[in-house]
């Protein structure tokens, strides 16, 4: 045990693993794993396995009557419906900022006149290179959905007062969400500051 | 589109996914795949992969001099070394309390005598049935690390303010250490109550 004075170490070389062979296990229609054999710090080996994501984004979209608009959506692994921001994955070469304008148009038929980026954050570390990046929309001017085949998303304005009810009763559990809520409550509060931009 | 008003519909059908066939399609040294053929809301089928995960708790240990205990681990997903509250697993058949005393004293080495149930976070429910129980731990008392093999975790005790800089400045993006540090703040604001229990 080595507790450190606040600040960090300038090297990481005692802590870092190196790639020695790298090879995909799975292909699936969805998912892709890796398991790699690396080394460790201290000269011996290990495998990983982990899963290769695209990264993704989520949008805190802000209604023009303060209120948010949330899905919700069934998520097979949870085997229940979850209340979500919209979210989804970057196509190939896709930029962060127009996947989240076209999630937004898809999942929910909003536009957003104008956009900022909150933060990254990375959800499952352990297994999974994902990152999501979220933005905050405002100025939003309804339309018509387009979800993908297969895909079944209600949509459910909620004031942020109940939303916040619903994370002290733990009925919202999902983290992208959470975290989503919780910057949200600090830009509020002034003490998030966020840059705007104009982006139909 | 459908908006709702406030409150949420009482049935789900029009959501609900359900299972038709399911089977293991990945059996690694560290992750369990499924995939499941599954009938959708419309009659329609779809084909769902994620990760059986058996759990996990995160521990959020609050010393006696105001700081908190943080790990620096490499996470080979993300390439980097990540700053993150204690974590682990849950072994079969083991309760998420005991997991999370487990956890606390391999990983730092410290015992604490009261322990509070913050709640619990879903992490990737697009593509794992992980949950992760949060817990708030007091009266730490430091012993000996007893890390398990192939893991290399440096303890990085931080004080609330700086580690509220590392969420801003972007440092720290591991999604459940943000709820933990958020939460914390809630906590210590007055509005997230918690129901401590001694526990050795």
């Amino acid at each position: 045990m080595k507790p450190e004075a606040e600040g960090e170490p300038a090297d990481d070389a005692h802590l870092r693993e190196t790639c020695i062979e790298s090879a995909q296990v799975f292909d699936g229609n969805f998912l892709k794993l890796r398991r790699d054999l690396v080394r460790l710090p201290d000269g011996g080996t290990a495998s990983r396995e982990f899963i290769q994501h695209p990264g993704a984004v989520m949008i805190v979209p802000l209604l023009d009557d303060g209120r948010l608009l949330l899905e919700r959506q069934f998520r097979y692994p949870m085997n229940r419906v979850m209340l979500e921001f919209p979210a989804g994955k970057l196509d190939p070469g896709e930029a962060p900022l127009r996947c989240a304008q076209r999630e937004l148009l898809e999942e929910t038929g909003y536009h957003a006149d104008q956009w900022a980026h909150a933060g990254v954050l990375h959800n499952a570390i352990a297994y999974s290179d994902e990152g999501i990046e979220i933005f905050f929309a405002r100025g939003l001017r309804a339309g018509a959905q387009a979800l993908d085949e297969g895909e079944f998303i209600e949509l459910l304005p909620l004031s942020l007062d109940l939303l916040q009810a619903k994370a002290f009763s733990g009925e919202l559990t999902d983290a992208k969400t959470l975290i989503g809520l919780l910057w949200l409550q600090r830009w509020l509060a002034g003490d998030w500051p966020l840059q705007w931009q104009t982006a139909g």
